[in-house]
Parts: C-alpha cells; sequence; structure tokens
C-alpha cells in the first residue's frame, strides 16, 4: 500500500480548481465554435481558401485554444485530444479533449453537436463537460457537481428509474452501428424499447443524465468521444460500460444506461447472440 | 374572370395584421409547451392522473390556445389542427396548426420539436411559422418575410445553391419511411448523398430554409405537419412538392429541396423504378 507510486490527486483540490477552470475553458469553446457554425456559402468558400472545410477549421482552433489554456494553467497535466498529438502526463492526470463531437450535425447546422472538456486519472473519469454552444446549454459531471445549464436555468442532474426495455426510449446516432454483428445486437435492443432515435451525437448523453431517456448504445467510439459523456452520466446515477460491461473510457462499443436495472437488461439483450 | 366567387384576399392586408398576430400565438405557445416539456417522473406521475400522457396534454393545451386566440382575432377564418375538429372559413383563409410537431422528440426531451402555425387560401400556403421553444428560434416566411430570430440574433433566410446530389446533405425525421416502396425510392436518394442525417422533425425544414442543408424528404405526412414549412422554404427560395412534383400542402410524401436544380436531382431518383 506504500508503494503505490501515483496516488489518487487531492479530490477537494481539483472540485476547487477545475470546475472554474474548465468553465472558462468551455465558455472560450462557446465563442471559436459558433464563429465557424452556420456559415453561408460565401463564408464556407472564403474559408476554404485555407485548405481545410469549416468544421475542421473550428475543431482545430478550438483544440487549439483549450490546448493554450491548459498549457497556461495545468502544465503538468497530460492531453489527449482529438486533432492533435497527445501530451504526457506528469501530474498523474489526463485532460480529453474532443473540441467538436459530432462534425455532421455542425456541418448541416444542427445543434446536437458539442464540446467535450474532461479529466481523467488512471482509474477513469473524474470530471466533464459536454457544452452545446448554440443552444447555451452545459452539462457537467463529477467532482460533486451534477448540473445543467442553459437559457432555461439551472437544473440538478439525475437519471431516469426504468426497469425495462419495454418502457424505454434508446437514442443513437447513426442507424449503422459498427460492424454487421454490432448491427445486428443493436437492432436485438432497438427491437424491444419503446422508442429508437437518431440523430442526437453527445446531447443524447446530456439527455440520459437529465433524465429524459434511458439508453444511448453506440460503437466505434474513440476516448474522447465518451470520457465527458461518462463523468456527466455517472455523476447523475447512470452506468455507461462497454458491450462486455467492463469500463468504457477507451471507447469502442459503449453502452449507457439510466440506471443499473436497465443497463443489465440491454447488455444481456446485446450479448444474446 | 369576373365570376370568381372568392377572391384571393388583400395581401397588404395580410401583411399588416398577420405577422404580429402569430408572433404573438407562438409566444403564447412557447410558454404553455414549455411548461410540459423535459417535465421530471415526479411531475409526469402527477400529470397522468388526468389519463393524457403529458404530451398530449401540452398538445391539447396549445391547440386550444391558439384556437382561442383566433377565435378572438380572425373569427371568420376556419382552421385545420392536429388536436380538434375542423372549423369550416367564412373567410377563404384557413389556419393549419400543428400545436406540438415532433412529439417522440418532445417526449425524449430533445429540441427538435416544434410549434407550427400557418394560413392558407385555396391555392395554398400565405405565410407560416416554425418555433422552436426551448432553443427560443422562429422561422417565419411568407407574405414578403424571410427571416430566422433567436437567440444568437435574426438573419435572413435563404437557401443553398447545391445542384447534384453528391454534394447535398438530407434529412429526415425516421430511417422507416412510409410504404415498402417509398422506403426503397427514399433509400435510392439516401445512398446518392454526400451526408444523410435523421431524426430533426420539422427543424430540418428550418435549416433547409437557413441554407444548411439540401433536402428534406419524408412519407406519411398531415397536410398540418407541412403547411408551415411549405410557407418557410418557399419565402427562403426552396422548392417543396409532393414525390409526383404536384403540389404537397395536402401531405403524404413530401421533398423539400434547396433549389429547382436539386429539386429535379432528387424527384427524378425518386422516381426511378
Amino acid at each position: 500500500m506504500s508503494d503505490v507510486k501515483q496516488s489518487r490527486p487531492d479530490m477537494a483540490v481539483l472540485a476547487a480548481e477545475i470546475p472554474p477552470l474548465v468553465a472558462r475553458m468551455a465558455d472560450a469553446a462557446r465563442e471559436v465554435t459558433l464563429g465557424y457554425f452556420r456559415g453561408t456559402e460565401l463564408a464556407t468558400e472564403n474559408k476554404a481558401g485555407s485548405g481545410f472545410d469549416p468544421v475542421t477549421q473550428a475543431d482545430r482552433a478550438c483544440e487549439r485554444l483549450l490546448r493554450d489554456m491548459l498549457a497556461q494553467a495545468r502544465p503538468e497535466d497530460g492531453i489527449l485530444g482529438e486533432e492533435f498529438g497527445p501530451k504526457d502526463s506528469q501530474s498523474g492526470l489526463t485532460w480529453v479533449l474532443d473540441p467538436i463531437d459530432g462534425t455532421r450535425a455542425f456541418m448541416s447546422g444542427a445543434p446536437s453537436w458539442g464540446v467535450l472538456i474532461s479529466l481523467r486519472d488512471e482509474s477513469g473519469a473524474i470530471y466533464g463537460v459536454i457544452d452545446q454552444p448554440y443552444i447555451g446549454e452545459r452539462f457537467e459531471g463529477g467532482l460533486g457537481r451534477a448540473q445543467l445549464s442553459g437559457p432555461h436555468g439551472a437544473r440538478t442532474l439525475g437519471t431516469r428509474s426504468t426497469k425495462t426495455l419495454s418502457e424505454a426510449v434508446l437514442y443513437s446516432t447513426y442507424p449503422e452501428i459498427g460492424s454487421k454483428a454490432e448491427q445486428t445486437a443493436f437492432n436485438r435492443v432497438a427491437d424491444q424499447v419503446q422508442l429508437k432515435r437518431f440523430g442526437l451525437d453527445c446531447y443524447a448523453y446530456g439527455l440520459l443524465a437529465l433524465g429524459q431517456i434511458d439508453l444511448v448504445i453506440e460503437a466505434g467510439l474513440q476516448p474522447y468521444d465518451i470520457l465527458a459523456p461518462i463523468a456527466v452520466i455517472e455523476a447523475a446515477g447512470g452506468v455507461v460500460t462497454d458491450w462486455q460491461g467492463g469500463p468504457a473510457h477507451e471507447g469502442g462499443a459503449v453502452i449507457a444506461a439510466a440506471n443499473p436495472e436497465i443497463h443489465a437488461a440491454a447488455l444481456a439483450v446485446l450479448q444474446e447472440d
């Protein structure tokens, strides 16, 4: 026990320091991403001179900004982001960033994309934010916090108590999910739920944490797609694992559920084959 | 020519009277619908005592309110709404109301549902509004107006100039569209576009009018699902017809397109069989 190299960071210190920093980062990310969102054709053509489409430009500008803020505020922490190379951690803490999750929504003007900012240590997610800049909604979880703030005020996050698939609402981003086998397994669950819907990207994880839906099932995720949702959903009382029931923070095939019972019910159907 | 019974109403008079009335109606609809949106489980159970689910309650309360306002302001106009029986027109004008378009989005907390308020005469749509109360966005078209107003200010609507399916972004509410034959026809188009996405309900028509996407293709629509989108999209420069290229204001299988060229391209593929 005394030989543990990297002790778990002091959570009281993190609880004081991290949320205000992430709030500043997410505020800054709103400004930069909204500058590229819903551009006109003319604006898109002008920006095309850079060789990047507007979504890629927004993605890179946003991650660059977040990395700069972290270099100032938390130089010893590692960074894993979608757009640029990983930075090793000297502190045992690593930031996991997806500057624009849901680039297809972003490029079609739909406000279901989000900025994902999260912090992890070796054991997993510590804190995360799912921010939707256009609507102005921020889902926040971890370090003792579980809250949505937005244009209609603040609200404590909390998941639903739905117990059976026949009462459950399921979301996923695309109807075409992962491999053929993954698609078949997903469809088995989808066929048993009360309602399935597509298209919400990271916003669906926020709705789950807010107690509006019961399941999000996806495949082919990257770590930066799922770490912030894990922090938010776990803080709200939900469960996030891979399709084998193990940790989901490395991405892959992931199931997020409102509570342990509906998680077990959906997982059993995913694994039936 | 002199024997025409019902002359087209005076558009200058309507242009002065109708938009302010609809703005008041849509404002009132925001208040009533948001009172039911994203309820907690506890609130849902309390409201369940009425024998109606919260979505149905919101739907009915909203349409009742809109009808009451019209009874005061425009007693001679007809009304066709989703929830209550039709009211005949004495003026040649009929209001077409969908108090909550996208009830499945509403019941899962997703802000892609909308309040649809529109006015028609015998020849079709005169004016319409697609309002998204939670985000606070209002797409308005007809009587010389084509505008989005929302939390980030006002913007003139205008559709895109995309000419080929391979560059086009297509939206539809569900992957399961209409009959088997309709599904097959839809899939032929979906297979040729740059990007297809699902799940936005009436909000997708707003994005088309705003120049963010190129096509919305759906089937099985009711008149009250499509009349407001027709007014908004036509005012923005787009084209809305049924899958035979005829008028779409009676609903059914509908294609909305950013411009005549992309409309023709998609219609040809829909009709290939």
